[in-house]
């Protein structure tokens, strides 16, 4: 559900990561204070009553890559952010369930379609706004699909019709070229891993001003 | 760091995903509710006062196998869970770095050493305590290790050595185990996904209670 891949706007870009903005103990309602605990090096925010330390991690995004007929699939976005441009049916893993489950289940809910996973694809991580995407390649179990709540058209994509401009987030771009590079090198998909490097400087909402690095591919 | 891997015991199982224990918003310090916000499908911890939803999501642990003369390097905890017993160094992904990043640092930390990551090896989620296990392949870029505050000690174990029953998580045990058959079918390392499903009934301290399901390669 809400989920997709908040790639939020500049002044909020660093939210992820920003201990100061937890004020309260969640289990007693306490007030934190933000210090480094010993033995550790990062800022913490500790609860000044129980003690109890509410660490922030890095979150999942999880999604399907799904081919059919030799095309893809993606959904045009109903919501913010990124209204209006395409993504891989795509969104946050929830506690309990596998990344494979939650990307079948996104897929389920964005783009009304049953897929069976093929294997695992790529994993991009994203620092800056403390994000993962784990991508799985996918195939339709029916030839059935149409847009759920939060998306207004799903369409298949013939890999040289992929709207490389109208994509919602970098990670789409760059889980997207993998593909095309590796069809159009004739072989099998591989597995790639990669971290996207926003450029110092540019709009969090320029899906191009990126560099992937470390990519390393099995 | 405090980190690695936290299987806990029994009776905290299920507590990644308890939404019940947030009991106040982090963000105002109201009270919170736990319904099911509309749109969504699950149980969520909803602030009376701001209205802000306390999402939880699952954690990445990060670690290294590093090869060293056709040995691996395996830590043993000074620590619990699992005190006295070998993992590889791996720990909590931390914000703002990479899962490559957040492998390598956690080498530093648990075992004195600098290694330089060769290629990404296996993504093991473990649903039930909302864990995802990102393990690297990595070689020491000098033969220097030892232990850090976490570890009692650091050996290079060869591939028919490895202490297989005195492992300190199902993961290790998955993660070795994959490892020693690619590299007895002779060829180099592939990629691993799969989820490890604890069997039902047994402890959460035994190790080899479990099923690796929908194992897939690449």
């Amino acid at each position: 559900m809400d989920s997709s891949s908040d790639h939020s706007p500049p002044s909020s870009l660093h939210s992820p990561g920003d201990v100061q903005n937890v004020k309260f103990c969640q289990w007693c309602g306490g007030p934190t204070k933000h210090e480094i605990p010993e033995g550790e090096e990062r800022l913490r925010a500790i609860c000044t009553s129980c003690g109890k330390i509410t660490y922030q991690n890095p979150k999942m995004v999880v999604g399907c890559l799904i081919e059919h007929d030799n095309k893809v699939l993606l959904c045009k976005r109903k919501i913010e952010p990124s209204y209006g441009l395409w993504t891989l049916p795509a969104g946050y893993l929830e506690i309990g369930e596998s990344a494979m489950e939650g990307a079948i289940r996104e897929t389920r809910e964005e783009a009304n379609a049953d897929v069976e996973v093929i294997s695992p694809f790529a994993q991009l991580d994203i620092p800056l706004i403390g994000q993962t995407y784990i991508i799985f390649l996918a195939r339709l179990k029916k030839p059935h699909f149409s847009p759920g709540p939060e998306s207004s058209e799903c369409l298949l994509f013939s890999l040289n019709e992929i709207p490389f401009s109208s994509l919602s987030f970098s990670s789409m771009v760059v889980t997207l070229s993998l593909y095309v590079e590796d069809m159009k090198a004739g072989g099998k998909p591989k597995f790639h891993y990669g971290t996207i490097n926003k450029r110092p400087g540019t709009s969090a909402s320029d899906i191009h001003a990126y560099t992937l690095d470390h990519h390393m591919q099995s």
